[in-house]
């Protein structure tokens, strides 16, 4: 039987600051993104995040981004050494792996948060430093990449294990980049289009650009964004709609162990 | 041959800001205290206070406080609950030991900074959530606490390895604890005091208060202080006369491993 | 006719963090207390709330608290000097006049946020340093302060002119005190019940105890709460039981203007 | 008699974290850029650094930067609207606003900190936000620009006054821009090459490039840094040598009332 598996990015409260359904998103997905405290997530909410994620029967990966917790990471912070990011990633990586052992758990997979995301995906050497934190911190770990990015490349590079992620949401150029947020059609809003879409990916192996395009990738997950209010409406559609074509919903590190 | 532990709080940088000549302290002591990003550190300071460590063969501690950056974990905060503090130091404790395996070291021990310190040192609540959050991420680790405090009790209810410290430059009561900060007299200013008068603690066993009384107490570690101009000249007569009295300066945890 | 204000916390989101409906409660009160960045509120946040009070013609207070973003202001911090404080809260009434020129418009009211209001409220030399904050940068700014508390010695001490606020959701004890958040029945849930209640309040000139003791007091204002799910529903039915009684909502600056 | 101000940042520390040597380089200057809280200072390094340009009859200015601590307003923060920024400066201004208020004092200039002021230099809507805020909150201040840039067009556009700066331990290439720092000769480190430099600038209305090329251009304002070990002395060298030459050292804010 086929499987694949749903991530979605959760644990970034701080704390009186509500991010996200995350009690309801825990129910739909197989993987969780927990911020690791820089960009979101506090040792608090990363205690409840990965205590409802072992509830769930969730795999917990690691989340780290940009020292910013007001711009939520997602300001492009330029001037910093790539071997300082690998730091920062370093000690996010490694403060979420303390909280897992006080819980029983292990973190298996990782994946970087917002702008540092973006930015490593088209910059080898931000790449290359993602790559060495967590090979030098845990090297087990799951490197969940975008497949065609820098990230990815680091990740070989490196002999890391990764995962390759499309996003449920977003529309693909032909060169199977995703279409810039500005661009008009960039975001699919509409939940039935994207599991639609989304059973179609899968199901070929492939994604489908806007033009039409068939461009093969592996695929290992599916990125469910879970910070709007149709997140989870959203998230259940494309499982759903996965389940109804046959296809279980598992965590990539299981599948993979 | 007599060994003693000489400890010090390092790795409290913050970015572009300076705290305390750590290049110049880890040449004297045994056993580092590493800030972990709270009142103190950051992931650059940290991993560099690591490095240090290693090249001068120097154990390594976590250092956890309260998350207060301004005040430095060292203003008094009420009204969280101490299952909630557990949780930040289990963050904490992670944080450094995710650092030090990115630099194939190990984080030996442990102990509580500032007011967190200072609070848990005389309330029984908090001083058994700071021994359960060492006990669930690393059970390992020396918990480095104050003879007679409700952290030694804590640490010995919950079976954790302890190592007793006592302060260079501070002065103790007939209960044998600390005089007060703002009582005159309560810190030791002169090096060569401090000095003769830890040889002394070190060579009987046993601390004298102010009025002169012997108290006998297992005293494994001599925490210098690191942030005045003056900690480094401080902490190399102690090291000094330590060594000429025969007694060899060395990390508890080597000691006790 | 008799005019009655209604004053509630707002401008408390942070970057991409919400933090109630501020949308909503700004068409039902008359007089916003505005977060000031120290324990929630950002530059973006205070200038889009103090737009919006312009708008709907809502009188705009400074709302500053402790330097405590994560704890939100609510964690009790102590070990700072009062006039250390006092520097805090001037820094803090400084930004939002600031903002506040930059559209044109005026802060009229000073409000203490969370811990360090109640701190205050029974502290003199906090209540003291409150006072001479806002005297030593715009004495012409009404000081909103429980009857009763040292904040309201303070004020009349200093000569500041101040308005007496009273808690809708809150009940209080035979010394005219708040009831602790503890105790069963201290908070009203009920709207209707709460509003009834203000209505007699405020007709009567008195505040009555929990046991039915009436406490005569004088009545500027009336604090309802923005942070909780139902916060806007209960402000509404308190306004609208106000306005069917005959009792207008005005802000006070303008009722003392 | 000829007159020039000498200006510096100051108020740079944060909490227990030391940033320059205040104390001395108070002595020195004539105009002091005061840190506001986002890129470094806090409410009582701020209050300190007031107190003290008072005793000293020193100008203060606003010297607001990115919301950026760990990286000292030196990272470069992208993705941020103009409009953004503006509110960001607005708020920093306010707040050294009110506590100059506190202290009976006056704020009398304006210069934009680190990156933020890098990137506002050759960025024209950058530059127009930073000038649009000033202009906002008090269109009185006097801005601090580098002749040639953004900022000097942009306060010219809005209206406002304007004080030009040239650096004392920077070097100009032929078009009157600072030789980036990567390259050699970049920052003169011998202060009485500083000096005898810019006693000859000072004297001739016209920096000399690297080339020996003469570009004249309005001079009004010197600025010598505060952060190095060496700031003072380099100060002190410049300072002596422009009085020597007949050329006292006088608050800009001062000579242009």
């Amino acid at each position: 039987m086929k499987t694949i598996d749903l991530n979605s990015d959760m644990g970034e409260s701080f704390g009186p600051y509500i991010m996200g359904n995350d009690e309801e998103m825990i129910k739909v997905i197989s993987s969780a993104n927990v911020g690791c405290g820089f960009h979101g997530g506090d040792p608090l909410v990363m205690h409840k995040t990965l205590s409802m994620a072992k509830a769930n029967d969730v795999g917990v990966g690691a989340h780290p981004g940009f020292y910013d917790l007001w711009g939520f990471g997602r300001r492009q912070i330029h001037g910093e050494r790539p071997e300082d990011v690998e730091k920062t990633l370093v000690y996010q990586i490694g403060a979420i792996q303390g909280m897992a052992a006080s819980l029983d758990m292990e973190v298996t997979h990782y994946k970087i948060h917002g702008s540092l995301g973006n930015m490593a995906c088209v910059d080898e050497a931000l790449a290359m430093a993602a790559g060495r934190a967590v090979k030098s911190v845990n090297k087990d770990l799951l490197f969940m990449v975008l497949p065609g990015s820098e990230l990815e490349k680091a990740a070989e590079k490196l002999g890391l294990r990764c995962a390759r992620e499309i996003f449920a949401d977003r529309a693909y150029d032909d060169n199977g980049m995703l279409v810039p947020r500005k661009v008009d059609g960039a975001v699919i809003h509409d939940p039935d289009e994207a599991a639609l879409r989304i059973v179609k990916f899968v199901e070929e192996g492939a994604i489908f650009s806007v033009t039409g395009k068939k461009i093969p990738v592996k695929i290992d997950s599916i990125c469910v964004h879970g910070d709007t209010p149709s997140a989870v409406a959203m998230a259940v559609k494309v499982r759903d709609a996965l389940k109804d074509a046959g296809i279980e919903i598992q965590s990539i590190a299981k599948t993979l162990a």
